[in-house]
C-alpha cells in the first residue's frame, strides 16, 4: 500500500539539503524555515529540510519547522541506509532520522556496485540488507519513505540487473516511492529516457527522477525521465547545489506547466515563479542571474535592432511565451541600434506616454547618439537611461549641485603608509555643505563624502547600497589615456536599478555613475511621496 | 556541388554575432580580432564575425581579420535574405555582404509563415523568392552559403509543408549547409530530435542546428539533433547571447568529444577548453560562471563530508569525467590538492628546469593559493605568473623601488577646472628620482610619472605602450570598498604580455599591475641583451 498518489507528478524540493551544499551557500536555520514556509506558500509537494544525522542546525530545523503550520507541503528528512554490519535499530542516524518526526523520510542507498565495493567496502548482499532493512524499519514506524538510488544510471550501464535488484529490494521493503538519481550529473538525456522508462515498466511504485547539471542537462534530463514515466521531480530552486549544481526547479516547473501540459502547481501560482526565484536568491545572498531562463532579468530583453522592429508588429515573434505567465516581464534594450519605436515603448515602460510623431523623441534619439559616441550604453543602465528621457521630455528640479572635489591618495611602501582622502563641496537647499571622508581608494572615498554631505538632507540615504561596480576602457588603443566607462549597480533593499558614467578619468566616469543612482533614488523617493 | 565536407561534425561559432547581443555583451574591434584568432587557434572550424551591414565596427571586422592570417577557421559574414520586393542586386544589406569578402556567408531567412505576413507583411511566394535570390547570388559570387532556417522549429509544427519548401528553396539555389535555428529557444529536446531527423532524411545538403537557452534546454536540444544526423553546430563560447543566451559551445563541445565519442577538435585541445573560456570571459568583461559544467570554478569543487570521503577512497566517485580532459582541477573545499606538475610544465615553457620533487614547487603552489585567494588570476595575466615563478625558482634583481607615490584629483564643475596630477619617488640604480606628472586620470597620471622617471635609464621605454586595461570587481556585496583586480596588456611592437594587481584601491591595484608590466619588459630587455 504505498501511501502517495501515483498518477500525479509531484515537486520533491531538495534546496535546504542538497542545494545547500553548493559552495555558496550558506542557509542559517531561520534561513530555512523562511524558504520552507515560502515555498509550503507556492505549492511544492515535498520539502527536504536536511540530513538531521549531520548536524544539529538540521536537526533543529525539524522542530521548528512544525510551529510553522505549513498548509499543505510534507516535509522531508534526509539521510542514508544503515551502515554495513550494524543492526537497523543500532544505527545512529537512522535513530535521527526518527526523532525528526517528519512524516517522510528519503533515504539514499547505493545502487553501483563500483560504489559499493570501493567506498562502502561490503558486499552486494549486505548492500542490499542495509536497504531493506532500512526501508522496512522506517515504513514500520509509519513514515512516507522515499529511496534515493544514488548513482543509478552509472549502476544500471555497469550492472543493469544489480542496480534493478537494488531498487527491488527497495520496493518490497515498501518504500513509496523510488527515486533515480544522476548523482554525478554526467548521462545524457536519451540515456536517462531510456532506463526510466525500463524501470518504470518493471516497477509497481512510483518512480522519481534527481538531476544535477554537470553537463548542463540535468532540466532536460529530468523532462526526459517525466516523459519516460517518473512521477516525482527532485531539484532545487535557481538550481543550487554541489559543483555545477541540482536541476532547477523553476526551469522545470514552467517546462512542465507551458510546454508539456503538466500541472503540477495550485492555480494561479506559476506568476509568481519569478517572485520565488529571487526571495529564494534574496534569502541565500546570491545575486540572481540575469540570464535565468523564465524568470531571469534578461529573460525577454530584446537589443537588436530587427528583433524590437519585429516586437512592434507581432508582440510575440521573438519570446517563447508570454513573460507575464511567470511573472517576468518585457524589456527593450536601447543602444547602438534604437529607432524611434525603442523610445516609445520605452517611455511607455516608464509611464511616459509619447506619439510617435513627437519631437522631442528625435532630441532624446540625438542626445543617445552624442552620449554613446563618448562611449555610454544604456542597456544595462536604465536608470540612467530613464534621467535622459525625463531630462528631456518630463523635466524635474536637481537636488543638489557639485561644487568641487579633491581626491588625494599617498602611498609610502617603505614605510607601509597610504592614505585615500576624498573632500567635496555640495549646494543644497541654499546651502553650501562641505566634508571629508577617507576610503579603501578614490571612488570610496568620494561615495562617503558624498553620503555625508546628504545625509543631513536625506537620512534614509543609510539604505542605499551599491551592489557592483563594472569598470570598461572604450578605446583601448590608447592605454590608461582612453575614455573609461563605469557601470554601477545599486539597492535601497527594495529595488535594485543601475547607471553609468564615462570619462577619461575613472574617478569622474565613478563619480558620474554614483551621482545619477542617487539622483534617481531622490527622484523616485519624491514622486511617491 | 556542397563546398562543406558532408560526414564530419563542424563546430560554428557566434560569440562575435548572436553573442554580442547578449544584454551584458560589448565588444570592441580589437576585443573581436582577439577572440577570433584564439578561436583558431583553438579549432572552431566556422567563426561568424558580425553583421557587416549593422554597423561598421562589423564591417571593419572582416577587412581587418585578414591580416591575422588565421591558420585553419572560416570567417563568416552573417545578413539576412534580401528585402521584400527589392531585386537583390539592389539590396545594400547584400552589397555589404559581398563587400566583406569573407569566405562563408551566413543568410538568415523566414520559415514561419507567421513571420512572413506579420513582420516581412509578404506573401508566401515572395519569400521564398527571397531565400531562392539571396541564396543563388551570394553562390553565383562564389561564396560558401549558409542558410539560417529562422523559427524553423516553430514554422514547422504550424506549417510542416511550407517550412520544408523554404528549406528546400535553400537547398535547391545551392546552400551549403541549412541551419534549423529554435530561434525563440522555446522547443523542448524530443520535437527538435523528432523534426531534425525527418528533415535529415529529406534533405541531401547537410544541416545544422542553432538553439537558444530559453527553456534551459539549449545543450540538449543542440545534442540531440546531432544525434538525429546535424552536421554542424552553432553556438556561442559560455553562452553569451540574447535573453537567456545561446546554446553554450563549450558544454557541447565536452558532451560531444567526452560523452558522445564525436571528435570536433584537433588533438590536445579539449585540455584547453577552459582556458578558452576564461580568455573569452576575460575580454568580454564578464564575471565567469563559477558553476559553469565542465569549466567553472566550482564544476569539480566538493563540499559534501561523504563525498570528500568518497572520492579518498575513490578518486572519481562523484566526477562524471577526469577534470584534467578539459583542464579543469577538482577542488576539495577542506585541504588542498597539489598541480605539481602544472607548475613544472608552466616552467619549462618558460625556461626553467624543474624536478617534480623539487620543493620550491610547494613554496609556488602556496604563493598561488594566497594570492588567489586575494582575487588574483593568472590564467589570462601570464607575465605576472612568469614573474612570480622567477621569484621563487630563478630570482632576479629588482630594477627600482617605489619610494613614495601620490595623486591628486581636483574638479571645480563651476568653474570648468579639473587636474590629475601623480609624483612619484623610486630609488633606482643608487640615485633618487623624484618626477611629476599631469593626465588625464590618476592611473594614466601615475604612468606618465613612472616614466618619467625611467626613462633616463632606459630610453627605449618610449616604446612600451598599453594596449587594453580592464577593471573587475572581485567581491561585490561591498560595493566601492570591495576588491578589485585590474588587468592590463601591454606590447613594445613585438610582444604582447598581460598581468595583473589586485587591491582594494583601483590605483594602487593599477599600479601593481603597471609596475608588473614593466618589470617583465625589463626582465626580458636585459637578459635577451
Amino acid at each position: 500500500m504505498h501511501t502517495a498518489a501515483t498518477n500525479q507528478l509531484v515537486l520533491y524540493d531538495t534546496t535546504l539539503r542538497d542545494g545547500a551544499q553548493g559552495e555558496d551557500i550558506h542557509f542559517s536555520l531561520s534561513d530555512k524555515l523562511r524558504i520552507a514556509k515560502r515555498l509550503d506558500e507556492f505549492g511544492i509537494a515535498y520539502i527536504e529540510g536536511g540530513w538531521p544525522g549531520s548536524n544539529p542546525k538540521d536537526f533543529s530545523f525539524f522542530s521548528q519547522v512544525k510551529s510553522l503550520n505549513l498548509k499543505q507541503a510534507k516535509i522531508a528528512a534526509f539521510g542514508s541506509t544503515r551502515k554495513a554490519k550494524l543492526s537497523v535499530e543500532e544505527d545512529q542516524q537512522i535513530r535521527l532520522l526518527l526523532e525528526a518526526q517528519s512524516p517522510v523520510v528519503t533515504i539514499v542507498g547505493k545502487s553501483w556496485l563500483l560504489h559499493v565495493f570501493e567506498v562502502l567496502k561490503t558486499s552486494e548482499e549486505e548492500n542490499l540488507a542495509m536497504i531493506r532493512d532500512s526501508v522496512q524499519f522506517l515504513k514500520s514506524h509509519g513514515r512516507e519513505v522515499i529511496f534515493d538510488a544514488e548513482h543509478f544510471f552509472d549502476g544500471y550501464k555497469s550492472n543493469k540487473d544489480y542496480a534493478l535488484q537494488c531498487i527491488k529490494e527497495a520496493e518490497e521493503a515498501g518504500a513509496d516511492f523510488i527515486v533515480l538519481c544522476d548523482t554525478n550529473g554526467g548521462s545524457l538525456p536519451w540515456e536517462i529516457g531510456q532506463i526510466t522508462s525500463e524501470v518504470c515498466s518493471s516497477c509497481k511504485v512510483p518512480i522519481g527522477i534527481h538531476t544535477h547539471n554537470d553537463g548542463e542537462l540535468a532540466v532536460a534530463n529530468a523532462l526526459w525521465a517525466i516523459k519516460a514515466g517518473a512521477r516525482q521531480v527532485q531539484g532545487t530552486i535557481n538550481g543550487y547545489g554541489e559543483r555545477t549544481g541540482n536541476c532547477n526547479l523553476i526551469s522545470v516547473i514552467a517546462n512542465l506547466e507551458l510546454k508539456m501540459g503538466q500541472k503540477v502547481l495550485p492555480d494561479g501560482k506559476l506568476k509568481e515563479l519569478r517572485e520565488l526565484s529571487l526571495f529564494v536568491d534574496e534569502i541565500a545572498n546570491v545575486r540572481p542571474n540575469p540570464k535565468a531562463p523564465f524568470v531571469g532579468r534578461s529573460a525577454f530583453a530584446h537589443k537588436g535592432g530587427t528583433h524590437v522592429n519585429a516586437l512592434q508588429k507581432l508582440l510575440r515573434s521573438y519570446e517563447h511565451i508570454d513573460p507575464a505567465l511567470v511573472g517576468n516581464h518585457r524589456r527593450i534594450l536601447v543602444g547602438e541600434l534604437s529607432g524611434k519605436s525603442n523610445i516609445v515603448l520605452k517611455a511607455k515602460e516608464l509611464g511616459i506616454a509619447l506619439e510617435e510623431n513627437n519631437p522631442n523623441i528625435q532630441r532624446v534619439l540625438n542626445k543617445i547618439k552624442e552620449l554613446e559616441a563618448k562611449g555610454y550604453e544604456f542597456e544595462s543602465a536604465e536608470a540612467s537611461f530613464a534621467l535622459l528621457l525625463r531630462k528631456i521630455l518630463a523635466p524635474y528640479p536637481s537636488f543638489f549641485h557639485l561644487m568641487e572635489y579633491h581626491v588625494s591618495i599617498r602611498q609610502l611602501p617603505s614605510k607601509n603608509y597610504k592614505v585615500c582622502e576624498a573632500t567635496i563641496k555640495i549646494s543644497i537647499h541654499g546651502e553650501r555643505v562641505y566634508t571629508v571622508a577617507e576610503g579603501d581608494g578614490p571612488v570610496h572615498a568620494l561615495d562617503r563624502a558624498l553620503r555625508e554631505a546628504l545625509v543631513k538632507f536625506y537620512p534614509e540615504i543609510g539604505q542605499l547600497r551599491l551592489e557592483d561596480y563594472k569598470v570598461r576602457i572604450i578605446d583601448s588603443t590608447e592605454g590608461t589615456a582612453s575614455s573609461i566607462r563605469v557601470w554601477v549597480e545599486s539597492t535601497d533593499g527594495k529595488e535594485i536599478w543601475s547607471t553609468v558614467g564615462v570619462s577619461h578619468d575613472i574617478v569622474e566616469a565613478s563619480w558620474l555613475a554614483l551621482f545619477d543612482s542617487i539622483e534617481y533614488w531622490l527622484l523616485k523617493k519624491t514622486e511617491n511621496g
